[in-house]
């Protein structure tokens, strides 16, 4: 079920900013039953990102409330909330007063594989790297086009994800979710101040690791970590069997931000 | 008017590509009554476009076509062609047989300054700086948010556009338009090789000058320059009046590219 403005619908204007230039962001909620355990998280984020684009920030309440209705009595949902710019003038000067618009859309959570929560997953290395952009470094926005191309270099179904590197070669997170390596073990995530995703589970796993690092993370340095590991705020914690041909086992750490995960409240597919 | 898929319509799904993930691209045309004087070159940049997107290439003469139909008796028209990846599986995987998206809008021409090609514009030196993506430079894609965000640094309405830098601090573009500066007589126009639009008048000059450099010009440099000016399949050739605070007078060679710019077929607004 989808609303658009809090209406049941499921088409926007062809002359939305979100789709004529990519002018919005979203956000990804993975709901168990009427509860989202990272919701505030989520919030956070999105409030965040609106003041740095701009955007008109919208009501939690309003959106916690379509959010049920859009999500109905799906048992397991991933709920998509698409706010962009609206319908302005042509060109891409920001309307002075802008309308945006904003889509809550539920849809059935997919089915996870317990084999990936418990022996982990198979990376891609990607050759498309990360263009550097300070400006809209860590928001979810709606420019997706390196992802999409990053995704493309493959499509052998035993490749969950794919590494992602900036123009530096620095590890900066998958194609969608963020990367954690234990180095001489410590947790360290790459720092998201030019480019990636700051996840909502990377949020939460920031101040749940009693020990991390938000630092540069050469690509070299991360294939030689101890441990690596993925989190997503729909997928939880993914450790990482094999990024290109370097083999990876699950470790403690990843062990242990999945029993956080669990704690959080979301299900226990993960072993 | 407006066709999306061949039939009129004002409305895409809020699951479309386009919308979720910026998964396309765009050509805004110039119509004087029937005649688009550039379309050949937009359509050439159209394909190759879509080639490097992996998109499903769409017939000229569809397009051709559909264009007629949405100017309707327009005696000056813009035309905006936008295609996206349509609507497939949820998440950044390209679907195995994309159901392209084809939205041909037509709106009509705005009214042009004639000062402006006369005595130039003014442009802003934006803060804004374009990031690096070698595999989407050129394209005029739909990840458009770097151009909203350095549009959105000035709101005074008597500068024109915006002069945007990559990140080594080198002119590439204005935020709607091609840069040319004319250096010791010699017309140079930036690389596009990492970030920027590579415009259809821009390819258009590039054969129609004599003598043309295509190389990286650092900022300082093009400020430097004897005569500056912008070019835009929609708004023809500009003369720089003036970027930040250096003062700029229409020169020779923007001159010449007036009068090829009307040898085209366009309109004589151009002083």
């Amino acid at each position: 079920m989808m609303l658009v403005d809090g209406q049941p619908q499921d088409a926007v204007s062809a002359l939305d900013r979100g789709l004529l230039y990519g002018d919005g962001l979203f956000e990804t909620i993975r709901f168990v039953g009427a509860v989202a355990p990272l919701w505030s998280r989520h919030m956070q984020r999105l409030t965040n990102s609106c003041e740095r684009l701009r955007l008109p920030v919208p009501d939690p309440a309003l959106l916690w409330r379509e959010a049920q209705a859009a999500r109905g009595d799906m048992a397991h949902a991933v709920l998509r909330i698409t706010l962009t710019r609206g319908v302005g003038a042509r060109g891409y000067a920001m309307p002075a007063a802008p309308q945006a618009t904003r889509i809550v859309a539920a849809f059935p959570m997919p089915a996870l594989d317990a084999a990936a929560f418990r022996d982990g997953v198979r990376l891609q290395l990607c050759e498309t790297r990360l263009g550097e952009q300070p400006r809209l470094a860590g928001i979810k926005h709606l420019n997706r086009l390196e992802q999409v191309l990053a995704r493309a270099e493959w499509n052998d179904p035993a490749i969950a994800e794919g590494l992602l590197c900036d123009m530096h070669g620095n590890a900066i997170s998958a194609t969608a979710a963020n990367l954690f390596a234990v180095i001489d073990g410590v947790p360290v995530t790459p720092a998201l101040e030019r480019c990636g995703v700051a996840g909502v589970l990377r949020a939460e796993l920031l101040e749940a690791l009693p020990r991390v690092e938000v630092r540069d993370l050469p690509l070299q340095e991360c294939l030689g970590a101890g441990e690596l590991f993925l989190s997503s705020s729909v997928r939880g914690i993914l450790p990482v069997q094999a990024a290109g041909t370097k083999m990876f086992a699950p470790g403690p750490v990843a062990r242990a931000m999945q029993a956080h995960w669990r704690g959080l409240g979301f299900p226990m597919e993960q072993a």
